[in-house]
């Protein structure tokens, strides 16, 4: 089959892989229907994190199921389904805590490479949820941004605690950032204050829920959230970028025992007496998709939320190198890839 | 009157300050009961916080009020009261919510220097509660315990989320992780694991509720409570330490998805990148010992606690000097001071 590989950084191929198969009898095979580059693989790309080799790329994937190993009992050929970055058993003491991207028998689906025709996913029963039927072909977009983009926006709303009354920030505005402002609207917040300096994001996050717009970046944009908050800060920040400067933008920003919730792979240390003194509660790391992804694929089959707006740019999965220079220039939000 | 003075680090002697007086209309003049030598006073001792010439030290008091200026209105001269080392209104949003000790009016208490005679206490209407008459003199130790150890441990186990059903570690031994085992045992955590490689710590530890004592630090730390805990690390760490070391074997002592209360003031920078990968809830920072102080000062009086157990030195405040050396060198928890 046909996939994306990362030679190095800036250098993504599309060229012939092997055709997975069940290695594992709690493993499914899915023939993907749509697929899409993160932002987080533009760390790699930007050389940013180290790559090892030649690397499968991709880790979300809506699709179909081709195939079952003899132990998957709820997961059957021909549905359609939607799974999260790491497959999870969902039954472990973890899982059950609702933190399945921690669970104990964890696998990354980011070795398989879903930028591709074809996906081995592991432990299958527990890491992929089915839709009733086979979805109208424009709900797969939005399907495809509940495996992480729209998942992990949520987690990090739910971890900044958003809710009525809050006022939210969030800091990033690629397509996670903008899934948070989205999940801070759904969850009842009273205000919700997108950074954003790209005028089609600014008018997307808009759309998506956001009263306000802060243009600056750093101290001053700290100083324009104090100002629309009196003073003291946000109730909650949703920090969506994962660089040092931005976490500490949103820590910053959060009003003392105000909520940050991180959803931005952290690179970089954090100065630890500032963290004491900002009295803030942080929460974040790997988004536990899984958890919510029952109650996305509700939204989104009801029309409630549109999360596939976030895909600016469709391409052939042939075409995967140019989603990356796209993602990577700003040109694009987000590239839904096409198999 | 007389008080004590850091000069250097190592270098602390008892002598003249000037007498304390109404500077503000919301102030009070404390005569001290009691007051004591605190973990956080040894950083500097110690040389690893920078002193700004000789300073005035202490910032735990109980003691009964002497003064109090024109506009202080529930605070009478006649009470006992104890507060906190941040002086506090209590009214704004912040204290409202339960951060006193990040009120937008703070003021430190250590500026004016607790281990002394008397003490101007500002914001008393806010900052200090009042016993309902003269205590018992065998309550004073452990009223004045509430002013911070007491009041900081608890924070730690409220903010590390310590319940029912919950396993709570206690990172560090001092007078704040043993009142963190306290804390935890009164908010019903069904397993209290002390760390403690001090006999004497160890006994109190248990009595005041550790059902489980670990001595490893670091890596074996970590793997220790990892196998009391099935290999998935703590519900609930208290972090009463503050070096970088103590936060990383708290933060990686912790399952995912469970809680750290940091109260250990933080040195040193934490490595972002461990932190997501973590998954855990960070809460902590300055105390916010005034939300606490009505409920703790409760128990104390009906001697369901019996906090004032940790001060096992006291020393009339002349000797001040000796009670620094004895704690820095671990030949005592916490030393009580007598003016």
């Amino acid at each position: 089959m046909r996939g994306a590989v990362m030679h190095a950084p800036g250098d993504v191929r599309v060229e012939e892989r092997g055709e997975p198969r069940i290695v594992e009898p709690t493993d499914a095979i899915l023939r993907m229907s749509a697929t899409c580059i993160c932002g987080s693989d533009l760390w790699p790309y930007r050389g940013v994190d180290a790559l090892d080799g030649p690397t499968p790329m991709g880790h979300e994937y809506a699709g179909i199921v081709e195939e079952v190993g003899s132990e998957v009992t709820t997961i059957k050929p021909g549905q359609f389904v939607i799974g999260s970055f790491f497959a999870s058993d969902n039954t472990c003491e973890i899982c059950r805590a609702g933190y399945q991207s921690s669970c104990v028998h964890r696998v990354g689906i980011g070795t398989e490479g879903s930028q591709a025709e074809r996906l081995r996913v592991p432990l299958a029963d527990g890491t992929l949820v089915a839709t009733p039927g086979v979805p109208a072909d424009d709900l797969v977009p939005s399907l495809l941004a509940a495996s992480d983009v729209l998942g992990t926006g949520w987690f990090g709303a739910v971890a900044a605690e958003a809710g009525p009354g809050k006022t939210v920030a969030v800091v990033g505005d690629g397509a996670v950032g903008l899934h948070g402002v989205l999940a801070a609207k759904q969850l009842g917040a009273e205000r919700i204050i997108a950074m954003s300096r790209h005028a089609s994001r600014q008018q997307l996050a808009r759309e998506y829920g956001a009263t306000d717009i802060v243009e600056e970046r750093g101290d001053d944009g700290v100083a324009a959230i104090k100002e629309l908050t009196n003073g003291l800060g946000a109730h909650s920040v949703i920090e969506a970028v994962g660089t040092q400067e931005s976490m500490m933008q949103a820590i910053r920003a959060t009003r003392p025992g105000g909520h940050v919730g991180y959803v931005g792979v952290t690179h970089g240390d954090l100065p630890g007496d500032q963290l004491f003194e900002s009295a803030t509660h942080l929460h974040g790391g790997p988004a536990p998709v899984r958890r919510f992804l029952p109650e996305l694929l509700g939204l989104i089959a009801d029309r409630t939320v549109d999360p596939g707006r976030v895909f600016d740019l469709t391409l052939p999965l042939e075409q995967a190198a140019e989603g990356y220079a796209a993602m990577d220039e700003r040109r694009a939000i987000k590239a839904l890839l096409t198999p």
